[in-house]
């Protein structure tokens, strides 16, 4: 069955990026010179290592390592795409003429536009009518895999914020960056007495890296407790695997 | 030999706390209706249902688990412990006559106060001259053992800052807040082009929480890279084992 799904690399300190480049949103050797690069690249650094990414983008090298096998997991996972405008407004030219999504991908805008085709598969379908649309679209083009949110990050909230997410994987990179970009924050549109669950179904740990797959589960009241004086239990507890490193 | 440790929990989104109560600091009944309360409860609520914290507290039942052995194993490391003056003030009353540290614990403060003796070898020594004074003093009494970083999160940040840090542990929560008070931000210090590095070295996966732990590596400067098509390989991402939940 057809899971929406999100995947994102953050800082220990849960940024995705750096602090935002408002002065070179679309040119790449500017924005390289800029706030944002050195915290996207520290936290995606594992990525550029292995080999499953490597291929796709048409370089050589790379390690062949279970962080290598969850990109090459997450590419084969995906049937359609969507995107958020801004994403794709940076990536349009970097990506060329073969984009490594392989697949239809719906970018999410208010500016109309013809579907523009790439070699190897990848298209680009612009959807003017809401974030809703432009899912139920890539869920007929999936072909019964998934839906992945490509990203940016403010997609990626929007998508958790109208619980259209079924699967959250993220990337935890060993660093403190201190400032940047938060994955989440106020865009998730939660009150204080609000939270989103979600369910952790897989951890996957490496020197570089530690990926955590969760299901969401949804919005969820938080509740006050008693700090245990009532002897009552709350939440699961039950013992699981232990991985070593 | 005794290394400086500190461990928290935190939210997926990393706040370890809701926003800031600027109302009730020292009213614990006005606490537990302000606006910190719902996400401190929910993030530690793993703590509350594992019996070697219930056993601390004095009070019954609670499951003997992966994350009970955590922090049972996480008491026991500790000879003792530094404390901000906040978190101090805040637990004093509520910790009540035998406080559950049962070791001599420095709390960093401007306020000169005597040592405050309590039963189960919890004693309070008040540090005007600094956090580092703190720190020599907290490895004078480990007796070998670790000198554990109590918190609150403020005290955690000025250790990291400081370069005082050899081991942290998050305790990752699956739950995402929106708001609340970061663990980590500016107050880490770190500029557009650097960062805090770590290496995880245990991962822990139960249904309710994430068990992370990192060596502190130190500052470093962040490095721009040209995405890989050079061929050259960084980071460590050598393949290691994975845990499935």
């Amino acid at each position: 069955m057809t899971k929406v799904t999100a995947q994102m690399s953050i800082s220990l300190d849960g940024f995705y990026t750096g602090p935002r480049d408002t002065q070179h949103p679309l040119d790449m050797s500017g924005w390289m010179r800029g706030p944002e690069a050195p915290g996207f690249f520290r936290v995606t650094r594992w990525v550029v290592d292995a080999a499953a990414w490597r291929e796709r983008q048409g370089f050589t090298g790379g390690e062949r390592s279970v962080d290598s096998e969850i990109i090459e997991e997450t590419f084969a996972a995906a049937g359609a795409y969507v995107m958020g405008r801004r994403m794709f407004d940076a990536g349009e030219f970097p990506w060329g003429e073969e984009p490594p999504f392989h697949a239809p991908v719906f970018v999410v805008t208010h500016r109309p536009r013809e579907v523009l085709e790439r070699e190897g598969g990848t298209s680009f379908t612009f959807v003017t009518d809401g974030l809703e649309r432009a899912v139920e679209l890539a869920r007929a083009a999936a072909g019964g895999k998934d839906v992945a949110v490509a990203g940016g990050g403010e997609l990626l909230q929007q998508v958790l914020r109208a619980g259209l997410l079924d699967q959250l994987e993220l990337h935890i990179a060993p660093v403190l960056l201190g400032d940047g970009q938060h994955l989440f924050g106020p865009g998730l549109g939660l009150g204080a007495d609000d939270g989103i669950e979600l369910v952790p179904t897989r951890v996957a740990a490496t020197p570089g890296v530690t990926h955590i797959r969760y299901t969401v589960t949804g919005r969820s009241k938080l509740v006050l407790d008693d700090r245990g004086a009532s002897g009552e239990l709350v939440g699961p507890g039950r013992p699981e695997q232990r991985s070593a490193l």
